[in-house]
């Protein structure tokens, strides 16, 4: 990379046009800050961001770690991890698989179904509260141009 | 939260209408997971997606570890790790505050100076790449709205 010239300083390079990784930053941490705090405010206190890796990738029959691990772009020890003290606190059980007797599914259980419909409605509110702020159409937008946004790199990846 | 009827399947939820978070999220890791790999590729190796929280908030001259920890909203002794960690790694260096002697100010190196540059660096090529891809008018659009959906997080923060 050809970077002549005095450095880049972060401060300054925020002031005159941040770049797209912290555009997208904020409004990403603010989920996942409201996430945090309204399930813990539901009494799921005990799951950490770091779940959601889980919660976002589970299918609704169960799956696979190897499946999950893929999804979720992290080694399946990692989310071997995740899952043992998701199964540890109650949110999902190991399961036989039904094609595949040496085969585990990893499934939700009815608390980890409670914590993914808590998740979901505080997602839904954070939403509504941008939408009343900003107008329909403008998130509308919004959605449109993070599809978009999110196809290239899903179609880079394939 | 009234939650009446059958689970929302996690799956069936995605297929209908991600929610905002999802397509955040993707966009959002793509970032991490090309800064994560350019760094790499441009041997600074030993520097982890976490550590964005430093090289994103310290100032030109040097932060304190207070500021840095209020400004990335984690714990002063979560931030103490992350500084040591890249202390003993040569990015950042504690030196005595100019204006109080007891403070220190937590600095970046040289080395610190050229991973930021490099982490600019692939940020901005890979927005590049969205323009390509999107056009200039829509990757405006869309730095306009996640400015604004970033403001109003802002806002009620303050």
């Amino acid at each position: 990379m050809s970077s002549a010239g005095p450095p880049a300083l972060p401060g300054s390079a925020r002031a005159e046009k941040p770049n797209v990784g912290v555009l997208l930053r904020g409004p990403f941490q603010e989920v996942v800050r409201r996430v945090s705090v309204g399930l813990a405010e539901a009494g799921f206190d005990d799951v950490r961001p770091a779940h959601t890796a889980v919660f976002q990738h589970i299918e609704a029959d169960g799956s696979r770690l190897t499946d999950l691990a893929d999804r979720a772009q992290i080694t399946k020890q990692s989310m071997g991890y995740l899952v043992d003290y998701l199964e540890q606190h109650g949110y999902v059980e190991r399961r036989p698989d039904a094609s595949d007797r040496r085969a585990t599914r990893i499934c939700l259980t009815e608390r980890g179904w409670g914590q993914v419909r808590a998740a979901l409605g505080i997602i839904a509110a954070l939403e509504q509260e941008w939408t009343d702020a900003l107008g329909q159409p403008r998130i509308d937008q919004l959605r449109e141009l993070l599809t978009d946004v999110g196809g290239l790199t899903a179609s880079e990846q394939s």
